[in-house]
């Protein structure tokens, strides 16, 4: 089931029906990402697919040697399913059994690494990095084309440790590519400053296309030190195939399509963006880092891996979602030690990363709050709208979602504001320079909004009838030749904590016809009114 | 277009194909409600009908010379529609239309009123009340059939004018039902509270089954003192047809197809529900008011109206829907002079009382919080939620919205918590009588929620390719044979207010494979990083 490269696991969408080829000439800066991403504002999920230009031009009329895969790490959880080797339902059980049981990579030779096969380095470095079919995201907007599928490998400068991130790039030159890591807290930018405060530049190199595992670590916000590289071993089911990079210590993946080696500047930074991000709004022109590319290997014909992320839903939300209700579950349950927490939920449409719903199974007196605050704090950028509900509300729901907002909780009691969070490519924090004041009278900086919608005291019963009175009706319904149903949860009522055997009695009463001793029972407790 | 009656609408829905008529026997409290239940949970919208049941028996194996109608008056926004002649688009027109317009009602003699065919009172009396088939709602909870669709006539004891309402009532005996208003400040309320000062008891007439318009004006919380005959009439393009009470100086529709007259007694109340609440939930046992029945009127063979509440979405929170959204709408722009308000929506999961979205477009200074803090001023039990948006924003749509919540707002500066709300059917209060105090350290009472989602500063554009881009992308998709799209908005990107001439010819160059001379512009403006 172990991927070795990315061509293996495109056979696997093919076979599965989850690749669309097209084979018609495509502009890889005006036509071929907008016409992906209109199956992510048209389609229903399920018919999502990959896509595979195999015919790609750009805007100077070029004929790639190279094709493009978009869509193909993450447009459907079918798809990110099968980049696991599993099924759409076996994500989290996947992610669940890759923790702990790390598999190291596996080096292998210079002459057995297909991403050796062609080498553009000094005399032969040619055209560089736009050599390759670089994607505009965002046509109109976007000042250049970024890498988006790109993997950077860097190592810790003091104790050496690996780390591989997703970071976009924004091509600058043809040995020049940007670097952006927008917060502190991202692992590379780790690296880099202690490169800094080192006073040397910071090595790395950069991969695109590979065993979609390791892309899939690479995503997955893993804790500062968990190496990407073991931990796609295990998602994967095998030992990543890894080789010498040219130019400095580093294993790079052996059956990457592209490896762009190099250096990171640490004494410049350079203006950088705007670029479409998962917020729905382009992102700011930043000073940022930047990528000195000194040595290129790549496969011949390789395949050009982007993704889609922009505006919501997306690529990128599918994999984050599916990374992070897993992660999150799992701290809140496990590292935080509160077993009644059953669920997470991120939502695409605040592309993953804005909210985040935890469901709780008869949490003890206390839990929802620890939940609530934990998962606040399981990162500095991530959240600004934290609910926890209970076992019967479905938190990948907004109706049901909404449902618990509406019936238990009280703002006044059950919402706290906490402040102190990074704004992550978040357009909504006070601009300092803002000259309007008086919209803003309460100020700068970010914010998070934690609620606490667990019933916490008893509850009548779900106002449905009760779950033999729908079953029946539904045999009737379907015995009757009504429309196909497709039921929502709930579709029958069920008793929670407040319902007296006496309610039970009288519901008892009222469906056999002798519901006026209810009647005259109750006319025997009449009262004066109190004014 | 004008309806006279329930009957002549039910032809309507028959023709429009709105009509699901059943012929097969079925018991009025087990089995109807959860049929017509099913298809809430389980069908579309657009699928959905209203119901007429030919062969009505009970638990006591009676057969009735009812039939009942239940979804006929919003079962969908078609069927509402139709409810006002119109269609599911016409709806806010005819709202607002019918405001200042009123058209006072007609009498006519006893003979031309159909409603007097049958006369139930003195000896006659019979069953009384039990001879129609109320229905139990909720079977398995409920603990009685409650009357759903009943419109309650009663005059204000000072000034003589009418209040139509609808309230739901507990059958509890042959001459006997519960009348809950639930909160005081019904409209019921005031006039019984206005008699039972004057220390007399408050006279009452109830129908079922009437021109729809009446129903929809009763439904619609229409401020105190508005007549709801005359904004009926308005609604319906025809004065409602109406004739003496038998009993008491009172006008009832002389088309109904049953009024029951009597008492509502101000010197006592009794134990009423509990009862499946469009909150969700059961709502609690209470003390409340009870009316007792001295005559009935009825055509023969009539036609028993029930609305289908309960669990969201029914037929209540379409009804809500469609009057709540204009009547919120024309109450901010108009009465509270907010012009940039262009829309006001509330939701379905959260009963169409708990969650309002108010647009606006382009709101001057301070108007989001106006808007914000006048529709939670509108009426003091409705609201826990109520968000102001931008007018990119659909604020129909759960993903729209939670878009915004994601990015157009921090919530320490933009988010309000109010307190002094009514509670209405919302078991999330604290119970007074709670034990585990520390679950709620903050208390008792109700309060809502003010989130100001309305983009306050300059913001880049939305990132989705340009318009021009994904209509061209569009083309190609559908060329090349690929599945339909259904395209959600946004569908293209869009320029907000933060974006420069320097920004626009950037994007240019990118898409005419020019993107390196941006590149080496900003290589000129390198920095060292500052630490």
């Amino acid at each position: 089931m172990a991927y070795r490269n990315l061509r293996d696991y495109l056979d696997t969408l093919r076979d599965r029906g989850l690749l669309q080829v097209i084979d018609s000439r495509t502009c890889k800066d005006t036509e071929l990402v907008p016409l992906v991403r209109l199956q992510f504002r048209g389609l229903p999920e399920a018919q999502r697919k990959a896509f595979l230009f195999t015919n790609v031009t750009d805007s100077r009329g070029r004929d790639f040697d190279a094709s493009v895969a978009i869509g193909s790490l993450g447009a459907s959880r079918a798809i990110y399913g099968a980049a696991l080797g599993t099924g759409p339902d076996g994500i989290g059980g996947k992610w669940a059994a890759a923790h702990g049981n790390h598999l190291p990579p596996e080096e292998v030779s210079r002459a057995e690494a297909a991403v050796k096969e062609v080498v553009l380095a000094g005399d032969s470095f040619g055209a560089g990095v736009d050599t390759f079919p670089h994607l505009v995201s965002t046509p109109g907007f976007d000042p250049a084309p970024f890498l988006t599928g790109a993997v950077w490998i860097t190592r810790d400068p003091e104790d050496g440790s690996y780390n591989l991130g997703i970071y976009r790039g924004m091509v600058k030159a043809p040995d020049r590519v940007g670097c952006a890591t927008d917060v502190s807290t991202q692992h590379l930018a780790i690296h880099w400053e202690k490169a800094r405060a080192m006073g040397r530049p910071l090595e790395a190199a950069v991969f695109i296309g590979g065993p979609p595992a390791l892309i899939m670590a690479a995503a997955s916000k893993a804790p500062y030190g968990v190496e990407e590289y073991g931990l796609a071993g295990a998602l994967n089911g095998a030992p990543v195939p890894v080789v010498r990079a040219e130019t400095f210590d580093c294993m790079v993946p052996a059956e990457a399509e592209i490896v762009m080696e190099g250096v990171i500047r640490t004494d410049m930074l350079e203006p950088e963006a705007p670029f479409g991000e998962a917020s729905g709004y382009l992102g700011p022109r930043k000073m940022e880092k930047f990528f000195e590319v000194t040595a290129i290997t790549h496969r011949a014909s390789p395949v050009y891996q982007g993704i889609i992320s922009e505006f919501p839903p997306s690529e990128s939300t599918v994999m984050r979602k599916a990374a992070f209700d897993a992660i999150y579950l799992r701290h809140l349950r496990d590292a935080c030690n509160i077993p009644s927490v059953t669920g997470v939920a991120c939502h695409e449409l605040a592309s993953c990363n804005m909210m985040f719903v935890i469901q709780l199974d008869r949490p003890e007196l206390g839990q929802p709050w620890q939940a609530l605050r934990a998962a606040a704090a399981y990162d500095a950028s991530l959240g600004k709208i934290f609910v926890a509900v209970d076992s019967d509300i479905d938190p990948e729901s907004l109706d049901s979602v909404l449902w618990a907002l509406s019936y238990s909780l009280q703002p006044h009691r059950d919402v706290e504001i906490i402040r102190g969070k990074v704004p992550r490519l978040d357009p909504s924090i006070t601009p300092s320079d803002h000259a309007g004041q008086y919209a803003y009278p309460d100020g700068q900086g970010a914010s998070a909004m934690l609620i606490n919608a667990v019933r916490e005291h008893p509850y009548p019963p779900v106002s449905l009838p009760r779950e033999d009175f729908m079953r029946a009706a539904r045999k009737r319904w379907e015995a009757l030749g009504l429309p196909e149903l497709d039921l929502a949860t709930p579709w029958h009522g069920y008793p929670l904590t407040a319902w007296t055997d006496e309610n039970v009695e009288e519901a008892v009463l009222a469906v056999t016809g002798r519901y006026f001793e209810t009647g005259e029972k109750l006319a025997g407790r009449r009262a004066p009114p109190t004014v």
